[in-house]
C-alpha cells in the first residue's frame, strides 16, 4: 500500500453535524489520503451548513446550502471539485447526483440509488459532461475477501454454479421504535424511503453482493414479504427464492427482526467443484471447500489468498482503527492536557524492556525465576 | 464519533518510501481527521526525503534530512507542528524522542520504545520542555473490546484475578529468512534490534496486554527462551511463567516459529467470580463467562458492551477500511479514466431497485416468480 | 443416568451382514442396556440370516427368514419379543409395522416411515394389538439440546414464534454415484425410494425437526426443486418457504450437493423476544439470543441447560464412543494377542504419576527444573 | 464398524449403583456388543453388591463382595471372566489389579493407576500369569482424530516437532466445595487420593495426550503450583514449562478453577513444516495447517482423515447418543405404558410424507404455494 499520491479535490452532499453516514464517508475518503475535502452543500440550513463546514476546514466560499449552485460554482472554479460525495436520504440521491454528473463532476453515491424505479431509470438516461464517472457505494464488494471469492469463482475454482445461498440478519427493529409508535418514523413511511423495509435496506446489499461473487445476472424471483412488527408499514422479513441464468438456484433472507443478529451478512456459494462461506462479522476468512478434500480457511492476505488489503495477515481489518484510536485518544489529551489512563505511556516502554531483560535472564539462569525490577 | 475537530499540525521521523509502519502511523493519524502531516524527516537521504514528502504534500521548507533541524526548526515557527510521529528502527527511537520533548513537542512513538533498557531509562529521565507528552503505540491496547475489559476487570466483574494466559503466535520466521541465511538481517543482529528477538518483537506486546488489562504488575517470572531455526541468534520461541503482585500466576507464549498462525494475539484473563477471552484475529467478539452462568458473547458496541467504536455493533472494525476501499479505488479510476470492474455503478444500483419491485410484486401476488426485468 | 433395569427383549426386522442402519440400532439398543436382542429376519435369504444371527448371539429357534413367521411365533412364546427394530429398505417399513403391531408387539421403525403416503395412511389406520406403540426413529429429536430448545420454545422463551430457518446440507450426491451412472441406484429409482430424493432423504428430517422445536405446524409451503446432476431422476436440492399456523414463516433448505458440507443440519428459531441457534455438528452448544442482550452459549448439561445427558457438560456427546473405542481395541488385542500401540499401559500409568511427582517437586523447590525419571 | 463377534465375559470390582464411572466403563463394554458384563465385586457392603448385581442381570453365584475370592473364583470356573474392569477409588486400583493379572485374568483399570508411585511401580513388577494384559483407560487417546494426529506426527507431516502446547481447565472447583467446606472431602485429603489435586486430576490426561500424540518423552519440566481456593490442600491449578528428548519445549496448564471451561482439553503441535490443534469440546475436527498454506479443516471419517469413527462424517460423535436416547426414551414408555411427548409417532411419519409430497405438487406448479394437507 502506498499514500503517496495526490489526493483528489472532493466535495459533499448533506453530511452535516449528526449525519452517520456522511461521516462514514469522510473517513473512508480519509483514510488511504486520497481524497480530500474542500466543499460541501452539508445541509439545506444554512447555520448547520456553514458550522459544519467550518469545523470540517472548508473555505467560507466554498460552503453552499444548494447543491445545484454548488455543481455551477465548483465545476467553474480552476481549483474545483472533482469529485462529490452525494450522503442525502434515499429520495434525494438522484437530483444532486444528475446536477454533478451534468456538471462534469465525478459522483459517489451512498446507496440505494434512489427511492424509486423511475428515479433510478431517470439518472440512468443522463448524458455526464465529459468522462464524469459514478460510483455507488455497495460497501461489501470492498471486502478484499469478497473480491476474492468473486475472483474464485470467475476463473472456475468452484466449477458451474449450482446454488447460492445469500442472508442479510439484523435485528434492531425487532420491536416497534419510537418513531413507529408516534407515528414520524421515515421508514415507515414508503413515500420518503422508498418501497420496500428489509428488502430496499439490507436486502439489496445482499443481492448484489449475491451477483457480485456469483457473476451471474437473477432471472425471477418468488418472494414472502412480512412486517411482523403490529403497525409497520413496511416488511421487515423478506424470504425469497431466486433463479439465476443458467440454471442455479438461490435463496435470500433479509430480516431486519431476527433476534441475536446485529449485521450478519453472509454468502455461501456453490458449484459442481467447490463452495465458498464469507461472513461479514468475521470478514478476514473465507472458506474455501473442493469436492472430496478438507475445507480450507483462506485468509485476508494470507497463503492462497488474493495479497489485497492495507495490513499484513493475521492482523485483522480493524487493526488500523485501533491504530488511529491511539492517535485519537491522544489528540484528545493534547487539547485537553489531561492524561488518558489507558494510553500507553514512556513507563511502559521501560516495562517491556524490564520484562525483556528478565526474560533473557531467566532462561540463561535455567528458568531460575527473576525479578522484574532488578 | 464526530469529526468535528481542527486537525493538529503532525510531524514525521522516519517513514519515507518502501516503510510500512510509516504508512500505518499516517493512516491512523488520518482516519479520524484529527491531524494533519505538515513536516516530515522522512529519511536522512536527502532525495527520499524530498521525493516522498513531495509526495505527501508536504512544503518544500517543512522536508528535513536531520531530526534535530527538524525539531528545533518547527519548535521556532508560529505553525510549527504540535506532535512528531516516531517510526524509525527501535535503535533510533530514543535520540528523536529527546530532541522533541526537549523542544516542546509532543512524541508519538513507535514500540518498542528503545532497543536497550538503558536507552530507555535515559529517555525517562529527560525533562520535557512545557508539557510535551509521550504515546507509546501498543496498538492492541486501542482496541474496543480490549479496553471494555481492563474497565471490567477494573470494576470487579471477575473478582480477584487468579490466572492469566497469554499468547502470541505467528509463524512468518519458521524458515531462516533470506536476510539470515545471508548474514545481513536486522533482526538477527543483537546489536541493532536489541537484545530479544520474538521476546521483544511481539512478547512485550503481550506483556504490556496482560498488565493493560489486569491492571497487575508482574513481579517476577520464569523464562525459557530458544532459537528453534539453525543459525538464528535471536530467541523465536519463548515460554514463561508469570507472578503477579497479589498472587495471581500467569503463563504466556510468545513464538514466529508457531506454523499455522498468522497474528494469533489471545488474552484469557480468570478471577475468583469470571472471565473473559480475547482473540485478536476476531477482535469484535469478548467471551464473557461467570461462575455458574452460560458464557456470554459480548460484541463491540453491542449489549453489554461499551458504546466505544466508529462503527454500530455488527459492522467489524474493518467495516470503514472496505468502505475505503471503494474510495480509493474509484480514485484508481479517476485517475486513469478506465473502469474498475469491481465498483458499483448506476446499472447497479437500478438492478437493486429492479430486485425490491419484483419482491414486493411476487409477494403481493402469493409468491408467483416474478422476472427480474418486466 | 442409570443401567440398573430388566432390559427389554427386542427382535429385529433386516440388518443382516452389511447392513448400516442395522448396526446403528442395535449400538443404540446396547448402549443404555435396556434392551436384548434375542431374535431377528436379519435377510430374507436363509444364510445371511442365519450366519448374521449366530453371529449376534441368536439362538438358532429365533432365527426367521420371514417377518410374518417371526410376528407370529414370537406373539406366541411366554418368553417372545416385546420389541421389534424395522431396518429394511423403506418401501419395505410398512408390511413388517403393520404385522408386529397387529400381533401385539412393539415397533422401533427407522425413517422415513414409507416410500408412500398411500402406504403410510394404510399402516396409520390399523389397530394394533393391545398396547403395541410405535416409534419413528428421526434421530436429531434426541440430542438433549434439541430437547432443551424444544422446551425453550414452548416455555416462551422466544416470546411468539416469528421466523424459522432450517437447512439440511450434504455433499456425498455432487457426483453422478457409480449406481446412477451404471443405472442400477436404488435412491434413482422413485419406485423404490419412493418419490423425492433430497427431499425425502433428509428434508423430511429438518421438517421434522423444525416442527419438533417450533411445536407449530405448517400450513404451505413453496418449492423449488432440482436435480442438479446430470441424469439424475430424483432432486437432489430443495429450496423450499414454508407458512406456520398463526402467521410464522420459514425457509428450509435441504441439498445433497453442497459441497463442503458433510451432514450440516441447522436450525435456527426466532421469536418477538428471543431466538436459538442449533447445529448438528457441534451438538453441545445452543446459542440463545434475548433481544437486547449478550447471546449466551447453552452447554448439553451446562448452566442454564437442562440436565439432560449420560456424561457432564464438558464432555462432549461421544465421549461415551471414545471411552468405548478403548475397550473395543483392547478386545482386539485380547483376541488376537497382539498388543496395541495406542492402548494406554501400565507404563503410561507409571509415567504419569513420575510427571505429577516432577511437578510437585518443582513447585516445592521454585519452579527449578526436575527431570521426570528422578 | 461390525459389532459380528462373540463378547468376551467381562467382570468389574466396583461401579455399584450410584458409582458414576463404572457406568460410563459399562456403556462403553456394551457399545460395540464386544463384552458382556457376567461377574462382578461391584461393592463391598454385601447388600449393594448383590442388589447392584442383580439389576444388572448376573447370576447370583456370581456376584462377590471381595475381589480376591473373585479373581480366583472366576480363573477356576471354565466359563471365568476373560476381563476384569477396576472402577474403584484410586487408591484401590493396585490391589485388584495385581490380584486378576496373577490369576491370568487381563485388566482393564481406571485412571490414574494408583495414588502413588510406589503403589504403581509395585504393580509394574508383577508377573501375570499366562498372557494377562493391562489396559489404563486414559479416554482422550480413544478420540479417532487424536489417534490421526499421532499418525500424522509420526508420519512427519509436521516435520520435526519443535513446540507443544497443552491444556486441560475446568472450573467446577472454582468455589470450596462442600465437601471442602465440612472437611470430608476425599480429594482434599493427600492421603486418599494420591498427591497432586488438578495435576493428578487431569494434569495426567494432557500430559499423556502430549506424550500419545507427540511421540516424544518429556525429560524435564519447571512447575508452578497453586491451591487458589482459601483452604484448599491441594493443588487446582499448574502451571508448568516442558522440556522434551531432542530438543522440543512444551507448556502444559491444568486448572480446575478456570471459571468458563467446563473441560477444555486442547492440544496444539508444532512442528518445523505444520501444526496440529485438536479440542475435545469439538472432537470432530482437527485443524492441520502447513507453512505456507491454507490451514484444513480435517473431520472425522472425512477427507484426508483415516476412516475410524462408528458414523461417517458429518455425523459428531454423539450420534450414536443421539439414536440410543430415541431407544432409551421409548423403553421408558413401554415400561410405563405411557406416551413420551417428545418420541416421533406415526403422525410424524404422515407428517413427513405429506411434506415430500406437497414439495413435489408445488415444485411442479411453479412454486404455487401447497397446502400440507391436500
Amino acid at each position: 500500500m502506498s499514500d503517496f499520491k495526490r489526493p483528489l479535490r472532493l466535495g459533499m452532499v448533506g453530511g452535516g453535524a449528526g449525519a452517520f453516514i456522511g461521516y462514514v464517508h469522510r473517513v473512508a475518503a480519509r483514510l488511504d489520503g486520497q481524497y480530500e475535502l474542500v466543499a460541501g452543500a452539508l445541509s439545506s440550513r444554512p447555520e448547520v451548513a456553514r458550522e459544519s463546514g467550518l469545523a470540517l476546514g472548508l473555505a467560507e466560499d466554498r460552503i453552499y446550502t444548494d447543491f445545484k449552485q454548488m455543481a455551477e460554482a465548483e465545476a467553474a472554479r480552476p481549483d474545483g471539485i472533482e469529485v462529490v460525495a452525494i450522503v442525502t436520504p434515499n429520495h434525494m440521491h438522484t437530483g444532486p447526483a444528475r446536477a454533478f454528473l451534468e456538471a462534469g463532476i465525478h459522483v459517489i453515491c451512498d446507496k440505494p440509488l434512489a427511492a424509486t424505479l423511475e428515479d433510478a431509470e431517470a439518472l440512468a438516461s443522463v448524458t455526464p459532461k465529459g468522462s464524469a464517472r459514478f460510483l455507488l457505494t455497495h460497501t461489501y464488494t470492498g471486502y478484499p475477501l469478497v473480491r476474492l471469492a468473486r475472483e474464485m469463482v470467475a476463473r472456475g475454482d468452484l466449477g458451474k454454479i449450482r446454488m447460492v445461498q445469500a442472508e442479510y440478519a439484523q435485528d434492531w427493529l425487532t420491536e416497534a421504535t419510537e418513531a413507529e409508535q408516534n407515528g414520524t418514523a421515515w421508514r415507515a413511511d414508503p413515500a420518503k424511503s422508498g418501497a420496500g423495509g428489509a428488502i430496499a435496506d439490507i436486502g439489496t446489499h445482499a443481492y448484489n453482493l449475491t451477483r457480485f461473487v456469483s457473476g451471474l445476472q437473477v432471472t425471477s424471483l418468488s418472494a414472502d414479504l412480512d412486517a411482523f412488527v403490529p403497525g409497520r408499514r413496511v416488511d421487515d422479513n423478506a424470504n425469497i427464492m431466486l433463479r439465476f441464468e443458467g440454471g442455479a438456484k438461490g435463496m435470500l433472507w433479509a430480516s431486519q427482526v431476527a433476534v441475536g443478529h446485529e449485521n450478519s451478512v453472509r454468502l455461501r456459494i456453490y458449484g459442481d467443484k467447490g463452495s465458498l462461506d464469507w461472513q461479514q462479522e468475521n470478514p478476514n476468512q473465507l472458506h474455501f471447500s473442493q469436492f472430496g478434500a478438507p475445507t480450507q480457511i483462506i485468509t485476508r492476505n494470507g497463503a492462497g489468498s488474493n495479497g489485497i488489503g492495507r495490513v499484513p495477515s493475521g492482523h485483522p481489518e480493524g487493526y488500523l482503527e485501533a491504530f488511529a484510536t491511539l492517535y485519537q485518544d491522544f489528540a484528545g489529551v493534547l487539547r485537553s492536557e489531561e492524561p488518558a489512563a489507558t494510553l500507553p505511556t514512556l513507563a511502559d516502554g521501560i516495562e517491556g524492556l524490564r520484562f525483556i531483560m528478565a526474560a533473557i535472564r531467566s532462561s540463561e539462569a535455567d528458568g531460575r525465576w527473576q525479578p522484574i525490577n532488578q
